[in-house]
């Protein structure tokens, strides 16, 4: 077990009505807002005009960055970026999912450099500080209103990386689960597919941890694997939604880790099939994971799989090893494809294995160079065998 | 489901080795640093020795308030308050559990204010601010390290009472499991009841939770269970000792209760037992705990229970429900007096039914005023029933 640091400063206001407190939170930071969302969704529920209220209450001045990309682009920073600088904003708030507020991450942080966004990502320009943010949250999924990095894709080079600091972290995020009551389903499955593989990414990991944070993510997992269903079924579920929401914050704000430092397997296969094909992350992910778990079984890793069937499923301990972790991997996929209803294959997406063999080097390039260094070592030829098991 | 704020800027270096960073965050808010600490433990263990070093090597001055009681008294917070007040102190050191933190945070508290100290618990005077504290947590036991609340007992007045405020929360904890290698086979049991306690007093409620935090706080309580036979038959385990240090900062931070508000039961009647008797709380607790779950189980509350003995003790939750609360109770009973071997009467710490009557008016009293609005709702005589169950 390593020694780590843990810090979470985000506050959170989670449950129904909680808007009201925009507006003094805001104002903490100073007087010009920059408004940054994706789609139109925002101003069809009404939240918009809710957010507006609120902000002029509050006496503060609006700007606004809409548009924001689901895989978010370079291109889209630069031009918050110039916002923030040309306006002299204090405060960012991003309102949205995974993708906008990871382009609000990287927008106060540009804000406070004069070099361009790309050079966080591939030059090493450390992210020393960054305007501060604020978050509403309106879809359960990557987590990145309680964590500190952000993915960014760069089209011209297919290209979609990660980086992270502290500086990063939200200062305040909203989590009203009436806000994601109109997330539609395959939306809905991608984001619960995404918050199980954070959980996994961690939990799958042969060093002994702390034992309290493996039961605290079996009982992420089982949240997400009890719920998700039932917030496809009824979108108005607030009890589905509110857990899936806060399960989300919770899956990867670094709690979890307890000191484990492995890569990511599935996020590092992932990031390179969504920079390539500009699919839905969370999608990819389950597409990946299933298979990825099958890879990885052997007599040496075997206990891990038992411990999760075990634990999560309510599988019999007592089965043979091999047996309950092939079943752990059955009831895996089962969620994934018939539970959330997803489709199983990259060949579902239209995506066949022209580019397998770059996206596998590409993916052990952004992680530790030559290899995917997680719970089981994957060097690029085995990365290849994992994306054809996907076809 | 009721609506909360979550904020625990609580920074933690956990790990062995985490010490050699107390220097540079002490340094973070200023020159002046008063040391807090109890008996001599810390001097034996060598532990302070290695603060003055690390204190020294940043170039701060050092002040004391040695002889923290072990139910910390408001003379002992007058007395470290002056020293603040005398010597310009800028952050406050507390090195020990939770009677010492408790302390610390009180004397942080008076040191800026020119009332008296038991005027915050008596008297309703706001904690407005504070000094910074800093703590170095050597017994896994009240969360103290990770919570903005403490417990300050008058002996005069034969009161323990609490309050909390976020400025008491410390800004940063030193938690290394390896400085509780050395606390003794009674305190640890006693601790490990007081970490179990802080769980179920959250978790048996019948007002709807959020799923995933009932199933981190099942995790939290097999974490115990777990872990502290083990500190018991190998003092020097440091899993063991990690799984209970870091589950007694996760039992009581906040975390767990995401909008559950109710009265805390066994630890209304447990502080009048301390305040009256001077008995260790954790051990207290036990003794109640298992009284407590008879008196309040019925029709309306067993399916709390079989929640509880299924998913924490493996129960058959096919089996009659009267039959699974019954046995959940038993194995809890079974865990504090048998695992833990903690004597299970008051009779055993010498307590007779002298002051019952009294004390349950003063345990209502301290809560709602006329009753203990928890799990089930506890009116002076239904509290007395339970102190002659426990004789």
């Amino acid at each position: 077990m390593n020694p780590f640091v843990y810090e979470i400063p985000t506050k959170v206001y989670f449950g129904e009505g909680q808007l009201s407190h925009l507006g003094p939170e805001l104002a903490r930071f100073g007087k010009k807002v920059l408004l940054v969302y994706g789609g139109g969704s925002i101003k069809r529920t009404g939240l918009y005009d809710r957010i507006v209220k609120e902000v002029e209450a509050a006496g503060l001045e609006l700007f606004e960055l809409p548009g924001v990309e689901p895989n978010p682009r370079v291109a889209t920073v630069r031009k918050g970026a110039q916002i923030c600088k040309d306006e002299g904003i204090d405060v960012v708030l991003a309102v949205g999912g995974g993708s906008t507020i990871d382009c609000s991450k990287f927008v106060a942080a540009s804000a406070c450099v004069d070099h361009d966004p790309w050079d966080f990502f591939v030059k090493g320009a450390p992210v020393e500080k960054a305007l501060p943010l604020v978050t509403i949250l309106t879809i359960a999924a990557t987590g990145s209103e309680m964590d500190d990095g952000g993915v960014i894709s760069n089209p011209d080079t297919h290209e979609k990386l990660f980086t992270g600091n502290m500086a990063l972290l939200p200062k305040v995020s909203f989590e009203d689960p009436t806000l994601t009551y109109t997330v539609p389903k395959y939306q809905t499955a991608s984001g619960s597919a995404d918050i199980l593989s954070h959980v996994l990414e961690v939990y799958f990991d042969m060093a002994p941890g702390l034992y309290m944070l493996d039961a605290f993510m079996e009982g992420l997992m089982k949240t997400v694997i009890r719920f998700a269903p039932v917030a496809l079924a009824h979108p108005d579920d607030y009890e589905a939604r509110a857990n899936l929401m806060w399960a989300s914050s919770w899956a990867i704000n670094g709690f979890v880790n307890g000191g484990r430092g492995v890569d990511w397997s599935c996020h590092a296969m992932e990031h390179e099939l969504s920079a390539f094909y500009d699919i839905t992350h969370g999608h990819g992910l389950a597409i990946l994971t299933p298979r990825w778990m099958e890879y990885c079984l052997s007599e040496k890793t075997v206990s891990k799989y038992v411990q999760y069937g075990v634990n999560v499923f309510g599988l019999d301990a007592t089965a043979d090893p091999m047996v309950v972790a092939r079943q752990a991997i059955e009831r895996t996929a089962d969620f994934l494809y018939d539970k959330l209803g997803l489709a199983s294959t990259l060949t579902d997406l239209g995506i066949d294995d022209t580019n397998f063999e770059l996206m596998a080097e590409k993916a052990c390039k952004a992680y530790s160079g030559d290899c995917v260094d997680g719970f089981v070592r994957l060097e690029p030829q085995d990365i290849v065998s994992i994306y054809r098991m996907c076809l």
